[in-house]
């Protein structure tokens, strides 16, 4: 599948980041784990229905645990770096912002507004109840050439009973290694998934997926990925990626 | 991922078929594709959440276009036959019934209560919205050991823009060569998945899934699939699958 469209959202929202995002589900209830204060601060009342500002699903709302946010604390802090003479730099680590339509933020010409279908949704983020489905945060290390998600799995990803469906976890991996691929080559579709299943995951667990580039030929990129517990103890799947690099007109069906 | 949850409470739960399915959505809409009148007939006014009966999302809701509709009653009515004689036959296909828990309406022991959570809700019947993600019906065929599936991909499906989202074919394919590996094998899970992506498909659009017994080798089912257009000229997906048997008390975590 093309893969490419929410990353171009993301180089071409950009913009909107700065402007603040905003939760759907108006402010954490008390008692949950909140984001950092400079998230928090963020966070708006306006009911999402009548924004028209982009949600970012990729900050923490009231629905993440301790494991999730603990996680995303870890790789978030190491977005910015100060330097000991006090000034702010861009640290190894980038956070991926996501949307829940490929395109929809996105500048465009007419090819653009063709494709815009007002009821489409993402797949990953087509429900918006927090916590119900996926939640997910994507960073990416760049000289490592590394990306990593950290995973909540919701009550509504159910397989086998109590655990993670085989398919959510197959989404979250063409997810992760689609975007990764996207990152390093520019538009790409994803051609091979190759997914081993080697342990379920339960239910309401926050899972690490990692990806890591093998190899780049021609137009070809390959990627490895695999699912383990957050303290990598447990591995959960691997996979392998292979995805090919497109042009914009084909990416925009033209 | 452990993938018979969904075939034993196929098993477990035929006793409620009888009664009659039931659908969310009430009566169909006015002037859209509608079931035949034996389906129709079984259609209840109860809401959903005041039912304590399963509804059965394989049985055919006022979303289904006219291609979804024409290839369910193509199979369907190959599920029952009638004789010379004017007698009532089993046909070569048989139709599986779809809920959205895997052993909700199971009966057991205290097993079973432990594992059930009330807002767990299988993957692919994770929304109510008729239409709106996964519309899938699976059919069986014991003698040719081929299994079929007719999907309509829903606008909450989104990958890249205005096509079905990688995961979410992957999602399918799990669903039906898991579902035919529980058929022919008894409970199994999900050991590989290998997938090849060759053409996108399209947000709305109607496809078939058609599983092949490739092989079985002690605890090891081998499986083809095949995601196609409708009339079979265009192949979108390829893929294998190689299911473990296990054992019931593995599948219910004893």
């Amino acid at each position: 599948m093309i893969r490419s469209g929410a990353q171009m959202a993301r180089r071409l929202s950009a913009g909107f980041l700065s402007r603040g995002p905003l939760f759907s589900a108006g402010a954490p209830a008390a008692g949950v784990p909140l984001g950092p204060g400079t998230v928090r601060t963020m966070v708006q009342a306006l009911p999402w229905p009548f924004s028209s500002q982009p949600r970012d699903f990729s900050l923490p709302n009231s629905s993440w645990g301790s494991e999730m946010m603990r996680l995303y604390e870890h790789y978030n802090s190491q977005c910015e770096v100060v330097t000991e003479a006090g000034e702010r730099q861009r640290g190894p680590w980038r956070r991926l912002p996501s949307y829940n339509r490929s395109l929809k933020y996105a500048t465009g010409g007419v090819y653009l507004s063709k494709l815009i279908q007002s009821k489409a949704r993402l797949f990953t983020r087509n429900i918006r109840a927090p916590g119900a489905a996926f939640e997910y945060v994507v960073f990416v290390n760049k000289e490592e050439q590394r990306c990593v998600c950290v995973f909540q799995a919701g009550h509504l990803l159910e397989g086998p009973p109590g655990h993670v469906h085989g398919g959510a976890i197959a989404t979250m991996i063409d997810a992760v290694t689609g975007t990764h691929a996207a990152y390093l080559s520019g538009p790409v579709m994803t051609a091979n998934l190759n997914i081993n299943y080697r342990s379920p995951i339960p239910l309401g667990s926050t899972v690490l997926i990692e990806s890591c580039l093998d190899k780049n030929e021609g137009r070809k990129t390959f990627l490895s990925c695999k699912v383990t517990s957050t303290d990598g103890s447990k591995l959960h799947t691997e996979a392998t990626g292979l995805f090919l690099s497109i042009t914009v007109g084909k990416l925009l069906g033209v």
